[in-house]
Formats: C-alpha cells, sequence, structure tokens
C-alpha cells in the first residue's frame, strides 16, 4: 500500500544534460574527466540502495518515530543497521575532497544522490546531511589537529555531527544567543547553554556525535559579531582516538513534530556541573561567519527536500491513478470506461503534469544551484570562479524557497489523486505532505530567503549579476524562436514572463536605489514566487531544446514527454508569474494599514 | 500553547452585512423579522459555548482520537460530556423547521453558528452535521411513521444520525456500489454490504445511531438510477419508542486519517447472518435523488470547513506574530527594534493580511450561499424562489472548492508564521492543516465541483445564469467608480478581472456549443480557481463599499481595516485570477500527450 518509490535516473540523468554539466565541469581540472560514465552508475546504484535500504524503513520511521527515555534517543526500528550500511557504501562522502577521505566528487554529483536518498527516506537523510555540514566547517576553519583528530571518522560515517545555532530566544536571529564558552586553562573552554531545534542532536546510531555549537565567549561584542563556534563531542576524544568521558552534553527532549519523525529534533542541554569541554573552531567571533561558509550548500539542500517530497509523492499518485477504477471521463463511451481508470480524467492528468513538470524544473534549477556551486569552489581560473559565485549566490535562495514552497504543494496534490484513500496514513502518501512542511521553515524561512534574493542578490554588481542572468533567458528565448513551431510558441509564451520579471526587477532596483526598502522588503516575497516561476521556466525551455535534438536523434518518446512538460510549464503553470506583478508594486502601505492589535 | 480560539462576533455579524441578508430575507414571510437582534445574541453565546466547551477538548481530540475495540467506538476523554451539553443547547437544529422540533432559523443563520462551531472543534462538529443530513433527507423523503419516530431524537440529539454512500469500489461513482437489500415479508428489508468513509458510523455519545444506507434492491437497473435509501438503526425502534435489539450492523474499523482524528471513520459491515433490518425511505430507486436534496448545503458546509480551519490557524498566527520578539524588520532602528515582534516585519504582515482578506472572502461567499438557498428553500414567489435556486447552483461548487482549497492554503501559512514552532503539534497550528486537508476531497472532490460549475452551472439557463452573476459584479464595478478615489481604484482592479472573467466564459460557452467537451472539462479546475477569485473579489467590493458608509456613520477603525483589507484583496490577491486564463484556453491536448504508463 505505500508509495513504492523508484528513483527517477532517466530524468535525473536528463537533468544534468539539461544543465550542461559536462561541458561547464570540463573548466575546471579535477572534474575534468566527469561525465555519464561516472554519473549514470552512480544514480543507478544509489537508487538501489535508496529503493532496498531506506524507502523500506521510510513508513516505520514516520509512524514510530524517533524517543526519548532518560535523554537517551531511540531510532526506529532498522535505522541503526540502515545507517551502518549508508556510511559502508560512502554515500555521505561522495563529494567531499578526497584529501580528507571523501569521494572527490563534484557538489553537483550530490544533487541527484541527494535527491534519491531523500525521497527514499526524508527524516534518514538528514543525519548525514547535518554531518556534511560540520565536515565542511571543521575541513575549512579546523586546525590541523582538528581535522585529524576529528575528520576521518565523520567522513567515515562513523560519527555523527550536528550544527547547534538556535536558542529559545534565538532563531532566525542568532545575534541573541547566550549560551557561554570561558577558556581554560588548558585552552579549551567550558560550554553551558541550551541549543534548540538540534537536528539529530542525539540518537543510537554512532558511538559518537560532534557537536559544532555557537557560543559567546566573555566580553565579546553584542549581536552576531561576538559569537564563536565550538567543537563539542559528545564523548570526549582522546590523542590516541579512543574514546574518554562522557561530556556534560545532554539531551532534555525531543520535539513532537508534523513530520520528519524519524529525525530527533533535539533541546540539547551544555554543561550541568562545570560546562562541557568545547574546542574553539578558527578564532573568536568569527563563528557566524563560518557558518556562512556551508549556507549556500545547506539551503540548497534543504530545498531539494521539497523535491525529495515532490517525487515520490508524484510516483504513488501516478501508480494510484493508474490502477484506480472510477467514474467515467467526460467525452468517454461507457464501454471504454469499463477499462478506464482515474488517470483518464482531465482534472486528475492535470494534477500529474502539475506534479511531474513542476519537478522537472525543481530539478534542473538545483542541479544547476549546484554546478555553479562547484564553479566557486573549484574552478581554477578567478572569472569563472566568480561566475559561479554569483550565479549561485542569485540560484541559491530561489533554489531554497520556490522548490521548497512547491515541494507542500505538490505533496498537497498527490493527496487530492489518492481522494479519501489520501487521506489515511496507510497509503503512505499523506506522509510527504508533512515531512515537506518543514523545508519552507528551516534554514532561513522563505520569508528570509526572499529577503536575500532582493536585497543582496538583485543589487549583486550594481544589478549587472541579475541581468547576466535575465539575457541568458533571453538568449534561451531567441533559440526557441529559431526552432520549429512547438518551440516558437513556447518562446512566445517565455518572452511575456521574462520581459515583465525583467521590468519589475528594474522598477525594483529604482525603489532600492530611491532608498524605498521597506516598500523593497514588502516586495520581497510576491518577487521571489515570479522569480522562481520564471527561472523555471528558463530551465523547462533548456530542457525542450535538448529534448527536441535527443528525440531526433534516438526517437525515445521519453524525450517527446520532456517536450510536452515545457509546453505544460509555458502554457500552464509559467503565465501564473505575471499575476504577482501588482503585488510586487503595491508597496508597503496597505500592509501596515492596520494596527497590530487588530488582526 | 495551544490556539486559544475567540468567535469573530464582529466579522460574523459584519458579513450578514455585506451579503445584506436581512433585507434578503425580508422577502419571506416566515424570515421577515430576522434582524440583528437574532444574529447578534444568536453569535455571541454560540461563540461562548464554542470557547468553553467544544476549543478545550480540539487538542486532545487531536491528539488521542476516537479508538476502536471490538467493534466499540470511544471517543477521546471529554467529548460525551461535551455532546451532551451541545444537545441541549439546541446547537445542531437552529435551522431545522419549527415544525420538527428546529429552531426554524434560516439556514443563513447557521452559515455563523457553523463556522463557529467548527472553528472551535472540526471534528466533534461532524457529529451533528451528519445528523442534519439524515434529518434532511428523512423529514423530506420519510414517511409520517418514520418522522415520528426517528426526527424527535434526531433534532434533539439523543440519537445521531450517519449517511452510508460510499464502498471500496465506488466513492466517487456511486453507479457501483453493491450492498443489496432485499424486501422481507413484514415489509423491512435486509440490509448486506460493507461501508467505508462512514463519518461517526459509531461512536459512545448517544445511545442509538440512525444510518441512512444506500443500498439496490433485486432487479433494479443499473448504475444510478437503481440505487434506494433505507434507514438501518443501530438499535432497533419499538414503537413506543423504546430501544429493542441490537441491530446487524457493526463497525469493522476505523482509519488512521492525517487529521480530524476526534471523527470516527468507520467501515461498517451490515448484516452477518439474516442482514440489518432497514427501511425503504421514499420510493426504490429514488435514493441518489434523496441524496441531492440534501447536497447543496452538505456542500457549502463542507467548504466552510476550510474557513473554520482557516480562522483559527489565523488567529494563532496573529497572536504568535504579536509576541514573537525576532530580529529587526527592514527600515527599523536597533532602538525601535528591541519593542519589536514579528508582526513589524513585511511579510509576515503580508502573510497576516493574506490570511484575514481571505477568510473575510471566504465568508462572505459561503454566507450569501446558504442565504440564496434560503430563497430557494423558503420564497414564496416563484421568480424568487427560482433565483435563489439558480444562485445558489452556482454559488455551492465555488464554496465547495475554492473555500476548501484556501482552508488548506491558509492553515499551511499560519504555521510558515510561527516558524519551527509551527512544525511542533504541541502549538496545535499543524492541526489546522492536517484537519482542513479532508475538506477538499470528500462530498464531492474539488475536480468533481469544478466539472459541476462547468457543466452544470455555466450553462445554466442558456449561459444567462452566469451573465446575471457578472452583471450584478459589474453593477458593484460601476457603484465603487461613483465612490472616492480609492474604491474607484478597487473598481479599476475588479474590473480588468471580472472582464477576464466574462470573456474567458463565454469563450468556454462557445467550446461547450461546439461540443469540445474534453477540451472545457481540461479547462473545469483553472476556472474554478479564476472564478473563486473573481468572485470573492466581487464580495470584498461588497464589504469596502458597506465600510466606507459604516466608518463615515460611527468613526469606528474596524471599518477602516475592512477597507483595507479589500484594497489589499484587490490589488495583491485578484490579480492571480488572470494567471489561469492561459491554462484554461490550452484546451486537452498537452494533457493526454503522455501515455499513462510514462507518468
Amino acid at each position: 500500500m505505500a508509495v513504492n518509490y523508484k528513483a527517477p535516473v532517466k530524468d535525473i540523468i536528463f537533468g544534468y544534460q539539461v544543465i550542461n554539466s559536462y561541458d561547464v565541469l570540463s573548466k575546471i581540472s579535477q572534474f575534468s574527466d566527469f561525465s555519464e560514465d561516472i554519473v549514470i552508475p552512480t544514480m543507478e546504484e544509489c537508487g538501489k540502495f535508496a529503493e532496498e535500504v531506506l524507502a523500506p524503513i521510510n513508513a516505520v520511521g514516520d509512524e514510530k518515530g524517533a524517543t526519548i527515555k532518560d535523554s537517551v534517543v531511540t531510532m526506529p526500528e532498522g535505522f541503526v543497521d540502515a545507517y551502518k550500511k549508508f556510511a559502508e557504501a560512502g554515500w555521505s562522502s561522495i563529494s567531499l575532497p578526497s584529501e580528507i577521505g571523501g569521494g572527490g566528487m563534484p557538489v553537483v554529483l550530490s544533487g541527484g544522490t541527494l535527491e534519491i536518498l531523500s525521497s527514499a527516506n526524508l527524516a534518514f537523510g538528514l543525519a548525514p546531511g547535518l554531518s556534511a555540514g560540520a565536515i565542511s566547517a571543521l575541513n575549512f576553519h579546523g586546525s590541523q589537529e582538528q581535522k585529524d583528530k576529528f575528520l576521518p571518522k565523520l567522513v567515515s560515517g562513523e560519527w555523527t555531527g550536528t550544527m547547534n545555532l538556535s536558542e529559545p530566544q534565538a532563531g532566525s536571529d542568532l545575534g541573541t544567543i547566550t549560551t557561554k564558552a570561558e577558556k581554560s586553562e588548558d585552552g579549551s573552554y567550558r560550554i553551558t547553554g541550551t541549543k534548540v531545534w538540534i537536528t539529530f542532536g542525539e540518537h543510537d546510531m554512532t558511538e559518537n556525535i560532534i557537536h559544532l555549537v555557537l557560543a559567546k565567549t566573555p566580553g565579546s561584542p553584542e549581536g552576531t559579531k561576538g559569537i564563536s563556534m565550538f567543537i563539542v563531542p559528545k564523548f570526549i576524544v582522546n590523542d590516541d582516538g579512543s574514546l574518554g568521558e562522557r561530556n556534560e552534553v545532554k539531551c532534555l527532549s525531543i520535539e513532537e513534530k508534523l513530520g520528519i519523525h524519524a529525525s530527533p529534533t533535539c533541546v540539547m542541554e551544555y554543561g550541568g556541573n562545570e560546562g562541557a569541554v568545547g574546542y574553539l573552531v578558527g578564532e573568536e567571533n568569527r563563528g557566524l561567519t563560518y557558518m556562512f561558509t556551508m549556507m549556500n550548500e545547506a539551503r540548497v539542500w534543504v530545498g531539494g527536500q521539497g523535491l525529495s517530497c515532490a517525487v515520490p509523492a508524484f510516483q504513488g499518485a501516478a501508480q494510484y491513478a493508474r490502477d484506480r477504477v472510477q467514474g467515467r471521463p467526460v467525452g468517454m463511451s461507457k464501454e471504454d470506461a469499463k477499462n478506464s481508470t482515474i488517470i483518464d480524467h482531465a482534472d486528475v492528468r492535470r494534477m500529474l503534469m502539475t506534479m511531474k513538470s513542476y519537478t522537472d524544473a525543481m530539478r534542473y534549477l538545483m542541479y544547476d544551484n549546484q554546478l555553479m556551486m562547484d564553479l566557486e569552489y573549484f574552478a581554477e581560473d578567478e572569472e569563472t570562479k566568480a561566475f559561479g559565485e554569483e550565479r549561485c549566490g542569485i540560484l541559491t535562495p530561489v533554489t531554497k524557497a520556490w522548490v521548497s514552497d512547491l515541494g507542500v504543494e505538490l505533496s498537497s496534490i498527490a493527496i487530492q489523486v489518492y481522494g479519501g484513500m489520501g487521506y489515511v496514513e496507510e497509503t503512505g502518501v499523506a506522509q510527504y505532505l508533512r515531512d515537506s512542511r518543514i523545508a519552507p521553515i528551516y534554514e532561513g524561512t522563505n520569508g528570509i530567503q526572499a529577503l536575500d534574493l532582493m536585497f543582496r542578490k538583485l543589487p549583486l554588481d550594481g544589478g549587472q549579476a541579475m541581468q547576466r542572468l535575465l539575457t541568458e533567458v533571453n538568449e534561451t528565448v531567441e533559440t526557441m524562436k529559431n526552432g520549429d513551431e512547438e518551440l516558437q510558441n513556447m518562446a512566445s509564451l517565455l518572452e511575456v514572463e521574462v520581459n515583465n520579471l525583467s521590468e519589475v526587477t528594474l522598477w525594483l532596483g529604482g525603489k532600492m536605489l530611491e532608498g524605498e526598502l521597506v516598500d523593497a522588503s514588502s516586495a520581497a516575497t510576491p518577487y521571489m514566487k515570479m522569480f522562481g516561476q520564471v527561472i523555471g521556466g528558463y530551465y523547462m525551455a533548456k530542457a525542450a531544446i535538448l529534448a527536441k535534438q535527443k528525440l531526433e536523434e534516438t526517437k525515445d518518446e521519453f524525450y517527446a514527454d520532456k517536450i510536452t512538460l515545457s509546453k505544460f510549464y509555458m502554457e500552464q503553470l509559467l503565465p501564473l508569474a505575471s499575476g504577482y506583478t501588482s503585488s510586487i508594486k503595491a508597496g508597503k502601505d496597505t500592509l501596515y494599514s492596520i494596527k497590530s492589535e487588530n488582526f
């Protein structure tokens, strides 16, 4: 009955082609041999692992969830074993540098593997996901001694890592944290304070957990400039690598959440007697800067969780629609209707097309975002590197917000396809709505992403960075205009919307130059929605152009379907973008007219 | 921590004014004295009851849910007692005819009371809601003997009633039901079969439950024309009104659902040995026709459940936004930000305005729908009655689909306002997302509502019924044009969208005349979305016009806020309507290009 997830390997492979990943990576010497010879077997293997090991425990993870007793967190049945297999297979370290024991693959390769693993079991994937963040932070900013001590077992997956940022009074605004770190005579620190929302802060899958904790040292500057980062291991690690004493850190409670039940969300207490032993990472007061190192990766990952929920939800809905006999579609004879299932109803088709078309667009955006990250991190020539940084900067909030919002919307549509059965938990599809609902919230709410796009990304390089992206979209429109009638029609639809986006972008740029910042902040979310919708159109245009070529070469109807999905996007989803224009230009006045107490 | 629901009595009272309910009802002799003297105390009393009795058990109902053991369903703590108080207070029978013991009030009065009661506890309200359906069916179609036997205790709430339509293979399409009814010598029938999705099919709140069951008699015509309706009491009712033997009906299991946990959704088994004793209602083979008698009321009620979830979700979000200190709003000094909460952030304001503005529009639509039902049922002159039927016919699928879809969307937005806290079940807001998600599914999926609007309502009276509604919208636009600048601006915005809707409606009418039915069915859902958005604008326009007057008279800023909410709707929500044009006109081809197995 549960959703039977199958990794969409062919779609993923096509995604790597749409964003032209092999050509782009050929500019980077260490990835110059990156090709389908790597991507195809990786995705097939990953799909096999996800389908066989992770998907089967997704439902039990949801139903039973992680549990806590006396500060000990127990994972649902099967998770400890699955984690062991996961670590052994090396899935979490595929894109980590080879010098620290990782696979040495580009970030973009993890686009496909993360998509697959999270689709099979989102809650499970959060443990290695957070570890990856901790690994990056240590690798970028830790001392050689710290790296030697902690990285090997984190990379191998023998230990997991966590990120401890939030406190009850400090969520989106970390400037107000109160966790303290006092230096002791041996050079280490004693950490005391309470951290909340700590994903996999405690669990029984590994023998040790390495916490990265933000705290303030005595006399540090106020606000975000006085935050330092510390390594706080659950068990002290001796110099020979063996585990020593239990550190003064424990899990006080775990949250009862709407979804991702198998991911324990912990309230963590540091200290008690003398404080938890912690080791300063890098320099004092630079903790938040270090955190930002991993921010883009983390945000893209979280955005991608929307894709990872939408894909299995779609698959389940499509299968149900193919199986479920019910009613007579408009225009079908009674006789034909006897062999018909609900997939023949126009409205069910519309729901499936909406899901499939959007998930393609979401995938291309996310992979391209990661590809740009590879350029930013690894390109040798400065120009390419700068371009990667610029483009990655623009795309990241869009991937985070647009893709995660769609994850919720599409998971909800999948329930609708199932009808009453979708509302029954046993069917499994409702879990995707519940699981996906966190992604628009954590790792910077989508409202914060919209502000990031507006205030940091739109003005990049005096607005020219954005202009360069819009120019690329226009070039794609021109390419389609030189194609056949079908492409030309798509070009017309995309042209209308990208022109409108360009106009709105200029208008907003003007507002900001005039100092009308509150008007701009009022426009941020509808601008983000328009932006995502149009950028999705850009990728669907590229997909259509490529699919036309591939169809001619191979006659494979897979590519004909990709053209149809792009056409559907252009004519039925993309036009929603213009609907936000009026909202964007409305300014702040209406939003602030009603007194707070009158709501 | 849980959401502290307060019945929005002032908004509700204003709603009755916006739809001009007192004038409209003055045309009906039995309601000619319907006035605020009735509405205000009724809503205040209802609010008090809902806040004091039903809201406090909403969270426990969700957390514990109804449970089953050996076919006995036990309600969560507090429900049996609350139900007793509810029945004693007479809330469920307020709009039932006085001749059967009801309050004799117009249907529209139940708009406000149902909104309030369901906002306080949606799951609870389903029991009396289903009873009301059973009562109407019996009152309209039962024999005098049946009415005398069953109605008094159903109306008083001593018993509850259920509706048994669906079977595993027969959901949206009831033509395929297989439950059998065979006549026995005493004139009663023996019912055998299994029914699914039976809301409150079994529970421990009342001593008896009266099931209305759809079944087929031997030799009845195929499909929907061969369905009859039967009364099947849980306990046989003796002629003296006392309870006799337990009938052969039992609950096999209850569903584990995403939401409405305190509403047991039962699989019911009829028969076992000799079949359950059932009594034919009206004539054989007319069961579905009888069901349709209550369809409009039921659909409006279910649509309204979206409103009932959105309102407390909004209230919780607004309170949280007023309380939560976090971050510095764009454009605010550090000093000011110290006394600021997240309600000062433009994006949070946008979310609150979106919720509050939409819930107003949803409320006006639902109440007006019910007011038209009063005309249909009770108007003495044929013309008024016909108008009521026509308008009610058009509005009903829109209330069901547009309002219930928004219920899910707005409940989800409320979670976003809470941030991480919204994802924690303890906060209570996530329940509204889970509870609301059923409304787009049951009582005819929203896809079916869209087909109803397209194929039954758009062509009513050769399209003139729709034209009459659009003309009213245009007249409202004209009225606004004669108002002040603010109203004139709103008029311009509404005019654009109603013109577009009119054009699209004519275009679709043409398509249907050409026999392009599959194209029309493909357009049904986006047409519904556009239609709802524009009709919402119509009501918000009426609200703005009225609020202008009231503000002048009273200087009460409540009315200034209503003007702001209408303005927000016109400039920021209404313009989304046009975004569906391209989708509506796209036709069937793209939807059906991909083979079923390729999804």
